[in-house]
């Protein structure tokens, strides 16, 4: 069994199980107590942060203990904005944040507050100078991923940070998916982190305020961690992220040569390997360990579990994947194909040999899906060889109208057009992603009674 | 050593190390994902929430595990009081809750609502039909914890249930101190708890929600759980929480029935040992391990420490422990004294002998306090021998202004009084507490410039 999902959730690290199993006897009592056990906990505490706060750069008063990245951006999020609500409440966000930060931004919008998402470019990354034309003077705070948690791009965090510096608005850096590999540069005044992605436990994030940035905790009052995180502490659990944290960097450099080397392989080798498949993210600023494409014709889930039975742990941003019902926002934001979308994120240690297998298994699970669904091999031959064809595929889920549509449009005149209506949410992104794979011309959208109306021209 | 603060942490319980070990290979994947490692995290959740909600006495999917007891208590409070937004704005909590519950009514008040407070009686409990009388036809949620953390009174949760029941007000039980010994009577609506308590790892509450009581999560949108916890689960430690419950409750009648007969030894031997010592609490509707006394004319932190040295680790409620200013709000409510306060909670499994050991070393360590701080071992000579003496206090902590006053007392002729101006916010508590305790009587509070006068008369 190859585990191939670590951007999700990385194996426990042999270092972080040590130090966690150590600190078992020491770390459970209070540390806000001034009794041996409570002392001994406080020492185990305080160790980490310093541990914690030289791997982000920071000052470790700076750095506190959350119980996890989501709580992380919620807290830093909505103590950043009560902190400068007198300046305003404009925030700003890419449009290829992690959840936590939307959803964050949806509460924002809810009690008031205006949001504005920033758009990517095909490749999934910001531009310096559009991030920076957001800037107002009523905005109160800016969030930034350091790198994009489906696609792997590294986004120009120092560029932006400076613009923000000038402006005088605080960014805050989600650094989930990168702080194992590295520090974040630039001139940032926030930033947030989760130990389970870099090989520590479930239970622990990380929240930095740089000193000097205002910051107004919300919620009741609690002592604990500076009043920025609610609740006892779990110390065992903080000390082996800690380690971890310094464990990975140890071998990062290393590592992330040897992880590049075998996602550039499966960059290169998938659209060899595999017909009418998009690689997407950037090519060269991206993460080690992070590559994901998508597969016309094939639904995510059952891509998922025909590779799960090959041994491969993969996931999805395709809309077809149980726990969502809609397409990956960050493929919409991207405007690429979400169709049989499989992400590739391949923790520290992944063997060579295992990336060769899932190469080697890959064609064959696509075929079945494709095979499964009627997938077109060649340009059929419709049965209304009119100008203007219309294809109903009113409650038919992805990839399914994309199917359809390939199936049609060898029947139609070069110039003719399909009207495609589909009310799949993941019609949307596609069928305009189909077009562009295949060369055939996007006309737009039309409004219907339900669904939508998608016209495709045939240009070849 | 002995560790005597269970109820501030107890220290990890042999199962639950062995859970947690054994479910670090197999608990860290997303248990949402749908490939084998995240089916394997999503049994081990699923198995830990029934084994809790067996415990609890509750449907499993009533139950969410949260990232500590406090976010239990938070989310808990706020998500009722939106669900029931439209019946008002009113929540009732008693006055001797956990800080969680106070903080979480602080949110509320200052977002508009409001808050009754039903006070304690001399023994820490609520009257079922004072709590009764604050329930109003605007209440949204009503809040009583099962047993006390100071001082370990239970509180008639049945009865309070039943008057909230008949109102149509649901009922929020903070079980954190009881759940380890048995699950909460009666006809609740909400429960929280948390598992550090019970010999479960930090990092772990629980949150049950009744089916049928509305419940609207609040902050931003998070899948897991329910939507009721946001942040990904950390499985490991809550499959080490649901087995050390089950541990626990194999246990817990037997072990009740030792640890109080422990903790009665020392609520008796305590006052033949020590002089001027006021034993506080229920001395029968209590927590099997939790006892709770307060020694005149010495301060927390100095007893404390020399508990410390002499091996025992406990707790106390005294304004003069590092971490606090005020007295604890527990003992303000019950209007005991809380100068010199002591909490002795004992884990499971104490030894008979570290308490009889404990008993024999905390005379001595009282008299160092008291000797340090000139405490009155027979009352003195005041040289002013007038009816009316004035004791200036200003700037003096706990205990020293109740050591001036005892040190005085015997000056004043029978009938006249001491007038002490004091500034320590612990006077206002310990003076009545002194009079009471030494047969004096206690005139009353008139206010000053600076702190305020407590007025004195000598009886006898």
């Amino acid at each position: 069994m190859s585990y191939f999902d670590a951007a999700s959730a990385a194996p426990l690290h042999p270092v972080a199980r040590q130090a966690l199993q150590a600190s078992l006897d020491e770390g459970w009592a209070d540390p806000a107590r001034l009794y041996r056990e409570g002392r001994r906990a406080r020492l185990l505490l305080d160790a980490a942060r310093e541990a914690a706060a030289d791997a982000v750069g920071c000052r470790p008063d700076e750095l506190v203990f959350t119980s996890s990245g989501t709580r992380a951006v919620h807290s830093g999020i909505e103590g950043a904005l009560a902190g400068r609500r007198r300046v305003g409440r404009h925030l700003i966000v890419s449009a290829v944040e992690h959840s936590a930060v939307l959803h964050s931004a949806e509460v924002h919008e809810t009690a008031g507050g205006t949001t504005t998402h920033v758009p990517v470019d095909r490749a999934g990354a910001v531009s310096p100078s559009t991030y920076a034309g957001a800037l107002r003077p009523d905005t109160a705070l800016a969030c930034l991923q350091s790198a994009n948690h489906e696609v792997g791009t590294e986004q120009p965090v120092a560029a932006v940070a400076q613009a923000c510096r000038a402006a005088g608005v605080p960014l805050l850096v989600d650094a989930a998916q990168s702080l194992g590999w590295g520090r974040v540069e630039g001139d940032w005044s926030l930033l947030t982190a989760s130990a389970h992605k870099w090989g520590g436990p479930s239970g622990v994030g990380l929240l930095v305020v740089r000193k000097g940035v205002r910051f107004a905790p919300q919620g009741p009052l609690d002592e604990r961690e500076s009043g920025r995180a609610a609740g006892f502490e779990n110390i065992p659990a903080v000390v082996a992220a800690a380690a971890a944290l310094r464990a990975v960097r140890a071998q990062a450099a290393v590592e992330a040569a040897r992880l590049r080397e075998l996602t550039d392989r499966i960059r290169t080798r998938v659209p060899e390997l595999v017909t009418d498949v998009e690689v997407v993210g950037d090519p060269a600023r991206r993460l080690p360990g992070i590559v994901t494409f998508s597969c016309l014709y094939v639904d995510g889930e059952s891509l998922l579990h025909e590779l799960d039975r090959a041994g491969f742990s993969v996931s999805s941003g395709s809309s077809c994947t149980s726990s969502t019902l809609t397409p990956s926002h960050v493929l919409k934001a991207m405007g690429v194909l979400s169709e049989g979308n499989v992400r590739v994120s391949l923790p520290p240690g992944t063997p060579s040999e295992d990336v060769d297998r899932f190469l080697s298994v890959l064609p064959a699970a696509v075929s079945a899906v494709r095979e499964k669904l009627g997938a077109p091999t060649a340009p059929r031959t419709a049965s209304a060889p009119s100008g203007a064809l219309v294809l109903d595929a009113l409650g038919k889920l992805c990839p399914i109208p994309v199917i359809e549509l390939a199936g049609v449009i060898g029947g139609v005149p070069v110039g003719g057009t399909v009207r495609v209506l589909a009310d799949d949410e993941a019609a949307r992104l596609d069928i305009p992603a189909w077009c562009e794979m295949r060369g055939q011309e996007y006309v737009g959208e039309e409004p219907a009674d339900r669904g939508a109306v998608y016209v495709v021209r045939r240009v070849s």
